[in-house]
């Protein structure tokens, strides 16, 4: 059943037809900062933000998507979207799926704009804002949520969204195809199972690093109470909090629940080991960014990387033990494929980096559809979760007993409610001209 | 002898000590994709063009800066400055410069902006731009060009503006020191053999991919004639057309000169490793970019990098056998410097990425430095050239015989004539607004 506002006019027998006839982009921030939450060693006051784009067709069906950013130069992602749009506007959604990897192409490699990419920082963020809106349109015009969507396309067609570029010497077309075909077994029990069970989570809610102690013990308190088992905890900017932290925190959840820990690239390669080496007692699964985002080669334990050509070396290089994937720092659903797929074909479990605003409601989507028809697998497998900022989106996650529930209403879940776009649009918005005075 | 036109209301006596009280920046473009000059394989109609920096202070001294660009999404890099200019506006010179480590480090770590990259892409070339702009006022406050600045620099003051941040476990402060008090030994003999013979250089102008035939042999014959001996051509979109335009620059230059090949991330590895083995019979010294950038571990034989991270791993990894050092994608002198000393101590040599608009003017500077205090070596190096563009500056480079000749004019060389600027500017200039008519 279709839901949402604009669903009215639109007219099924024009379905996959409608033309994109307006791309518009908004600066959307929330002044996070003032509490303190989200705080790590490396962004110690982020206003979590978003580029906001909004599709609009001639059928009235609308599409929406974002990028996540930190405050300060959200303007500048809105700008290249902005650069972005004539490549988007005036095509029909059919002219772009029935080649969507040529439109990835189109978007990522423009002749005159990678040059300031190619494919990483603000353009490639650009990017993703635009194609998760246009994944969110064709959601929306199958009347589905996007996970199910990619659920229900042929192996045929997801592999015709994927950009193999600088990829085939670890994953050609073939074995990508060769892999999902592998695993349609039992594909229909595990989106039964996802249904009724939803997908495991872990909650980085309770310990961001600007959070006093006694805050960080009410917050574990609580999660425990409402059946969180895994925790993680930012740490980097001061080694004697870290262990006082970390110490309260394995009492607090006792020697049987999961802690991670993130760094948020804190380190330099030997400090890092050094380090963590000091918070080994405390047990934590993994150790997320120790140090630069590029450094393939500097012992990373696990990152989020900008693109499937990092990720593909991090893999390579056995450099992680976890894939953390993202849903608006890699280009969209089609980069995620190619990361879901390599990750699958190297026995790497997938665990999305999620949280700042968006994040949980996009990523989920790739994670049910990871574990429906790739994966296959639960062990060592988790969906970041961070209890923030859910009030402002149109559909937002439905977390039970620390899983994910599958959600229902079409489309990729990151339809803000207008009155948030308002309030918080930066400069003009209220929330931000009352701050001023 | 200090010269140009803001020179008369320098007080000497305040030198350091004057403020940045103002920051532009101005979107110029060239419309070089009409000639098809400087088309390669995935650059098809480049227009040359830069985020063009100026800095005003209250002594009346202006820096200038830029980094490169081809066109399109310039305005994102002018909007990227933009951003910057807050943390620059304000500052002292003496307060800029006697911790130019932590000033780079607060335009490279903000903790909001840093999520846009770090230190790649759109936000890193605003960061080149405006660093370049920094040094070029500095060098101009001391009255020397940019490279005699550096070159008259001692050890311990060029150490301190480099950020050794993820770098240590390949090149520590203290390493660094010690490479560059080593080099100084003949250093006044390399001096005064750049000021006679200058640095040898290599030419790009002959064969960019979309030149036909008869112009790529009359630009040969043409070069050669000036004393040309090294020639670079650009391949990677058609195999056939490749071998053709091999076979004819080769016989052109002979078999005792130079060729290089540039392939403009064209390919995937096999592809690349393939294509290559069909172009071998012209024997080029090296094989450009043949992959994506970010590719460390795909054989990439050489490669422009974005940051001192990637170039680290490229060299432990001995994925590259030629370093070029660029003066804009790089974080201006001061990242370049960790470059320089890490090849050094790997022993790669250096050959500088030039052309494109105010590229060869920047980067004459930093491979003038590394000749005369780190290299001392001119085997198997020499910096790219390309004739285009040169009369817009005030200073514009000076090649005598295929060398660089060292600049003498007090800066970094990138100030533009301001009637080039005002013609220029896009959308408003009028060499913009006439081809619309």
């Amino acid at each position: 059943v279709l839901r949402g506002k604009n669903l009215g006019k639109f007219n099924f027998r024009d379905k996959m037809l409608h033309k994109i006839i307006n791309l518009t982009v908004r600066d959307v921030r929330f002044p996070t900062s003032l509490d303190q939450h989200g705080s790590d060693a490396m962004h110690t006051d982020p206003d979590y933000s978003a580029a906001y784009v909004v599709l609009d067709t001639d059928s009235g069906l609308t599409g929406f998507g974002l990028t996540f950013t930190l405050g300060k130069g959200t303007e500048i992602v809105v700008c290249a979207v902005e650069a972005l749009a004539r490549l988007v506007v005036g095509k029909c959604l059919q002219e772009i799926v029935s080649d969507f990897r040529g439109f990835y192409r189109l978007l990522t490699s423009d002749s005159q704009m990678r040059w300031l990419g190619p494919e990483k920082g603000v353009i490639h963020l650009a990017t993703a804002a635009v194609l998760n809106a246009v994944w969110d349109l064709w959601a929306r015009t199958e009347g589905k949520p996007l996970w199910k969507l990619l659920v229900d396309m042929e192996p045929k067609q997801l592999v015709s969204c994927i950009d193999f570029r600088y990829i085939t010497d670890v994953l050609t077309e073939e074995e990508a195809l060769d892999l999902l075909v592998k695993a349609q077994e039992g594909k229909q029990h595990r989106e039964d199972q996802m249904q009724k069970e939803g997908y495991p989570a872990y909650t980085t809610s309770c310990a961001w690093l600007g959070y006093p102690d006694e805050q960080l013990k009410q917050l574990c308190t609580d999660a425990l109470k409402s059946g969180w088992t895994r925790f993680k905890v930012k740490v980097g900017a001061d080694l004697e909090d870290d262990v006082r932290r970390c110490r309260i925190i394995r009492q607090m959840i006792g020697p049987d629940n999961t802690l991670m820990i993130d760094a948020n690239q804190r380190w330099d390669v030997a400090e890092a080991i050094s380090w963590v080496s000091k918070l080994a007692e405390f047990r934590p699964l993994w150790i997320e960014e120790p140090t630069s985002p590029d450094d393939i080669l500097g012992h990373a334990a696990i990152s989020k990387c900008q693109n499937r050509v990092m990720f593909k070396q991090f893999l390579q290089a056995s450099a992680l033990q976890f894939v953390q994937i993202d849903s608006c720092r890699l280009g969209s659903v089609n980069e995620n494929l190619a990361v879901l797929l390599m990750a699958h074909k190297f026995n790497v479990p997938v665990c999305p980096h999620a949280g700042g605003v968006g994040l949980c409601e996009l990523v989920q989507h790739l994670i049910l559809f990871d574990y429906i028809c790739v994966s296959a697998d639960l062990r060592n497998r988790m969906c970041e979760y961070v209890d923030h900022l859910h009030e402002h989106f149109t559909c937002p996650v439905v977390i039970q007993d620390a899983h994910y529930m599958p959600p229902k209403d079409p489309g990729y879940s990151c339809e803000m409610l207008e009155s948030t776009v308002q309030r918080h649009q930066y400069p003009e918005g209220n929330v931000w001209k009352n701050m001023k005075k």
